[in-house]
């Protein structure tokens, strides 16, 4: 195992030590593994929480900052954030507006942003990301995973938040993009988490794994090594099995998993491209880059949103995190 | 060799026009391999260049835009762009006030800007990047190796020559600030150009390579696996010892070398960090992530730039290209 680490035990604390000694926008509660705004939102606006497993950098810490996540709590690499963590950051940024917690699809996720929510008394709002088309029920899920569009909802939230709309206004929004997008995914090779020291799963040179989930969970089948115009097939042909888009705008988002440099990613972003221009599908916005990653893995995910001009608009409305940053 | 490519002859044509396909800000001439700004500067700015060979994205083109550069040469991976590529740019981006070419210290690199510039009637300034204190000469190099300071360069020159400087001032700058900075990288792996199909040095399971260079060329020396906090020190104490960094601001780069994930980029800045805090040294800015890469390479390196109010000022100043955005 190759890594820029210290003890396989200390990368988390160490990695949001580092995020935060880069980014004055944003400070690290250490103790609860939480990362929130510097500037809380004003008095009286919706919260916007995200959180999960670590090692998808950068999702979700890399998303806090205006326009976008009040907070974002950390769990261990690959492992749901526990109930007093998401307890402490959702009392900290509700401002008398509530909390939308925005959750993937995980049992253990579900689970702990449930229990948090019994124990607290803010008012909240959940949504439930599941856009993963490769498989139903997974190693650590029931039903489809949570990918690439929780990039997305975050974005659009968290700009309607800003705004000013109410708790359930954000929430149904939310709900709204979560419904109305799908991602696919696909490994040339695996992750190696730093406490196994060894990669998640075998992948012959010769080999790759089609709807890989982001914690390495197998997908739908393992394939010779294709083309990236042969792979790009792969993955945009189940997402518009699976969800009728209209002729409206989409945004789209060609997303890369951690080990795969930017070169490839174009290249694959033309390809994907290529094949919506043929099936009719306007890409309205795209995003092509490393947002949400499975550490070490090389591969890429497609994700697709069928957007409308609010939309629109609510993606093009300013944002200052991190990870994405326009309009300010 | 797992790569998402169709043919290997294909690679940087296919991702170029994926990266146009991508970002509607910027127009590629596809026979010159050339990215321009979609909407060129006004009339009587000074027009600044840059390029090299392909395999380090984002640089360049992902630096072409407002408050940067006005067009990237693209060579083939890892090999210079041709003198008629160069002047194709220079004569396009020239509104008479002239054109800075911004070059990384590689023997084809500035035997091709010169004939270009010789070949030309524009009026051209030159600034030669050669921050690497790895190593004096090197494989394509006579000198010190041209490597992350670039991007500092270009981001700097470009906020300069947005704001009305003329020729003569925005080179002075350039050479200011490349004169003013150090580098110094590692690689956990080699990586892999895809014409060749193997990788372009070994490198055993236990061992790194201190002092590489972005397109794989010997370092240092070549030691055992390193922690996070050893690999700081290899990076940080040569940049030291090199060069006298004064109790002015800084700003510091972390960069990725294409493979290697956020968490432990993060992770690495904080350990940077740490020993600049011990030296006295102030980092006023930092940039985090895959800036200059080498293909497919894990590793990093360090970038740091002995800043002052003008500097930190033109640093600061609105930027809208692919890959770096703020104050817009």
């Amino acid at each position: 195992m190759k890594k820029l680490i210290n003890g396989v035990d200390d990368v988390l604390a160490e990695s949001l030590a580092g995020f935060a000694a880069a980014h004055p926008g944003v400070r690290v509660d250490a103790e609860h593994r939480v990362v929130y705004r510097a500037e809380p939102k004003p008095h009286g606006t919706v919260g916007i929480l995200s959180g999960g497993g670590s090692g998808h950098e950068p999702l979700h810490a890399g998303y806090v900052g205006f326009g976008m996540l009040d907070a974002a709590v950390a769990g261990e690499i690959f492992t749901s954030p526990t109930p007093d963590q998401i307890l402490a950051a959702t009392a900290e940024i509700d401002t008398g507006a509530g909390v939308l917690h925005i959750v993937k699809n995980y049992t253990g996720d579900i689970m702990n942003f449930e229990m948090a929510t019994e124990l607290g008394t803010s008012a909240i709002e959940t949504v439930i990301i599941a856009d993963d088309v490769a498989v139903e029920d997974s190693t650590f899920t029931a039903g489809r995973r949570g990918t690439g569009l929780t990039v997305l909802v975050e974005k659009i939230a968290g700009a309607a938040a800003e705004q000013g709309w109410e708790l359930a206004e954000v929430a149904a929004l939310a709900r709204r993009v979560a419904s109305s997008g799908r991602s696919m995914g696909v490994a040339l090779t695996s992750s190696t988490v730093p406490a196994s020291g060894r990669p998640t799963f075998d992948l012959p040179e010769s080999e790759m794994e089609v709807g890989v989930g982001i914690h390495g969970e197998p997908g739908r089948r393992r394939v010779p090594l294709g083309s990236a115009a042969e792979i790009a097939g792969m993955l945009v042909e189940p997402i518009l099995a699976d969800y009728e888009f209209s002729s409206g705008p989409t945004i789209v988002m060609l997303n890369g998993m951690g080990a795969t440099p930017l070169i490839e990613l174009y290249l694959m972003f033309g390809e994907v491209k290529k094949l919506l221009d043929l099936a009719g599908i306007r890409v309205a916005r795209s995003l092509v880059g490393n947002y949400v990653t499975s550490l070490d893995m090389a591969g890429c995910s497609v994700t697709i949103l069928a957007a409308d001009d609010e939309l629109l608009r609510l993606w093009d409305a300013p944002v200052n995190t991190p990870a994405l940053r326009w309009g300010i």
